[in-house]
């Protein structure tokens, strides 16, 4: 089958990069938060994820909407939509959050920024949490403002990021943290400036907050980059599997917790923090999580894209599923991410995976990230 | 520029009859609801708009997803979320209806179902109304069950669709009145079928409600309909229009509200009905609504898609936007709908619009439908 076109409309917004990376060539687009993702630029997906470890790339991340509570109630929202305890948070952290709802099911996994005491971005994956928020502060009556602003994050990635983000912004960027962000000016116009990103290379995001500067940042990051052979790229399938980064509606859905998620560590689970699905989580928690996030490398040739989900056996018996997968040419096999039964998760375990030709393959559990 | 193809994942989920439009050739996808829409099996939209109005078309619209309200609450938390008063609604009766926040700004106008006293379908437009629901519902502490059950509607359009449906559930389907369903068995399978759909063409939607049916559902209405020329197709962009039908994203966003909508006959504003936005509508209704949904012929070459608002002024003011538009080949122009001050809104009236490639056009305000 050829991969079918994507039709265009309002409903499905443009960028304040649109324009560039259309310049580019863009040939590929997924749809997140209602706005364009960019997915390729007429390279393999192959060839970007070697560019990717070995240089740098520009990428249109606009679709990472902001959802912003601001006000006297925002830092108790903010607190009850995660299990993860925001209390010690200082401003200018970027805290990599789950979001469940009171059953403990999975809504996203955004970063939070916490910009001001009474004021928090929530960098969302794909799920309108703004409607989520809003439909809590309403029914709670909170005093807590809920927008979705202007902001559309530009991410710079891979191994020589500091240098171009540098050539741009001076050397303050070397003093920005991993997860900690910092404002600085562009054009006069100061921005958020984050040392993180969605790969295990490196990087920034910029928080771009006036869409009007959007054609002019990208092009002065190009241009810097052109010593550093820059190229435009997106959000890599080889590198976040093999990275062990989940991605929200593919990992996980409302259906999973965020103890099977691999987010333990940030579900604060004794009772000191008060959150939306507390109750749930100590049950899941008492009784131990079914399911396990895993890795699997598995054989045959370059699979298709994984559409839906794709059953894990051993033997006759299905023991779990796979929810994203590709072929590496690092490992020169199939690489995948899933969720399995936590009582068989065990690295090297060999399992089978039936893909949607409904070809068994053999494959084995690999740790994360592999 | 080429339109770039969409990337697939299970994130952009895949729906019953995703196999059959394939085996059909689709050419082209939306997403709505994180589902695939097909958008074109390789023919013109002008094509697939004439054959819609002279024959039949089957649509893979599973990306209706249901959010379904169960339990003692569902009614109360189904009247919260609406201006449209449901006091009288039946079982059985299908009910457009605008859902606003507490600003009285839209957020989707889905097709309320009543299926029992104590249950309610929301079929919706693109935007994910269940966290809404679930967070009024968690912060009121209501007691109703909100989930998305596996219901995944198929379309039949066109003025042959009466004769095609009939062909597959027997001549009870003429009892269906409009925006009334039933439920009539299929392969001794109850499902809920209405007659409504996204077309001024006639025709009904079925609730599928089992995906393990998908195909062979498809393949029924498929073969029923070769005597009446059927041909998969989609949601029409110069029907719908022509035929004055909004959508959620593009027509309207948050900033928009329902009167200006031209919901004003589905707005209990009188204070006999309880909603989240009562007041807020009120006030908006006592200034006037300050834009008016209008609809809008203009000259010059078949436009591009609309991807973002284009203005619409009259002299050198601009009093509104463009946000839908395409060429009619019965008009022979250009038609679009948009935002209009309700000040200068009056049918006939010359205004200018100006397009994605800056190109100021001419053009007059129409009716709706045209």
């Amino acid at each position: 089958m050829a991969t079918p076109q994507l039709a265009a409309s309002r409903r499905i917004r443009v960028t304040p990069y649109t324009p560039c990376v259309e310049a580019l060539g863009v040939s590929g687009y997924s749809v997140v938060n209602h706005t364009i993702l960019p997915k390729g630029f007429g390279r393999s997906v192959e060839e970007d994820y070697w560019h990717l470890k070995e240089h740098v790339q520009i990428w249109d991340v606009g679709c990472q909407r902001q959802v912003e509570l601001k006000g006297p109630d925002a830092a108790y929202l903010a607190q009850l939509m995660t299990p993860r305890d925001l209390s010690k948070a200082r401003v200018g952290q970027c805290l990599y959050a789950p979001l469940i709802d009171e059953k403990g099911g999975m809504l996203n996994d955004p970063i939070i920024l916490k910009r001001a005491a009474d004021r928090f971005w929530f960098s969302i994956a794909d799920a309108d949490i703004l409607l989520w928020a809003k439909g809590l502060a309403v029914g709670m009556n909170l005093d807590v403002s809920i927008e979705e602003p202007d902001v559309s994050p530009l991410a710079i990635q891979g191994p020589k990021s500091e240098a171009v983000m540098e050539a741009v912004f001076g050397c303050a960027i070397r003093d920005i943290r991993f997860f900690r962000f910092a404002e600085l000016p562009f054009d006069n116009h100061p921005l958020v400036i984050a040392r993180s990103g969605y790969s295990r290379q490196g990087g920034f995001e910029i928080y771009l907050d006036d869409s009007t500067l959007g054609e002019r940042l990208w092009n002065a990051l190009w241009e810097a980059g052109q010593p550093f052979d820059i190229a435009p790229g997106s959000p890599n399938l080889i590198e976040r599997i093999e990275g062990g980064l989940i991605s929200c509606g593919n990992e996980f859905t409302r259906a999973n917790n965020p103890l099977e998620c691999g987010f333990e560590k940030y579900c604060a689970l004794d009772g000191s923090v008060h959150y939306i699905g507390l109750a749930a989580l100590q049950a899941i928690h008492r009784q131990g999580p079914q399911n396990t996030l895993f890795g699997l490398i598995f054989d045959g040739p370059p699979c298709p894209p994984c559409r839906w989900l794709w059953p894990v056996s051993i033997g006759r018996q299905q023991v779990g599923q796979v929810t994203s997968a590709i072929w590496s040419p690092r490992f020169q096999a199939n690489v995948a991410l899933g969720m399995i039964n936590t009582v068989v998760w065990r690295v090297n375990r060999a399992v089978t995976v039936t893909d949607e030709q409904k070809c068994p393959r053999q494959g084995r559990i690999t740790g994360l990230p592999m």
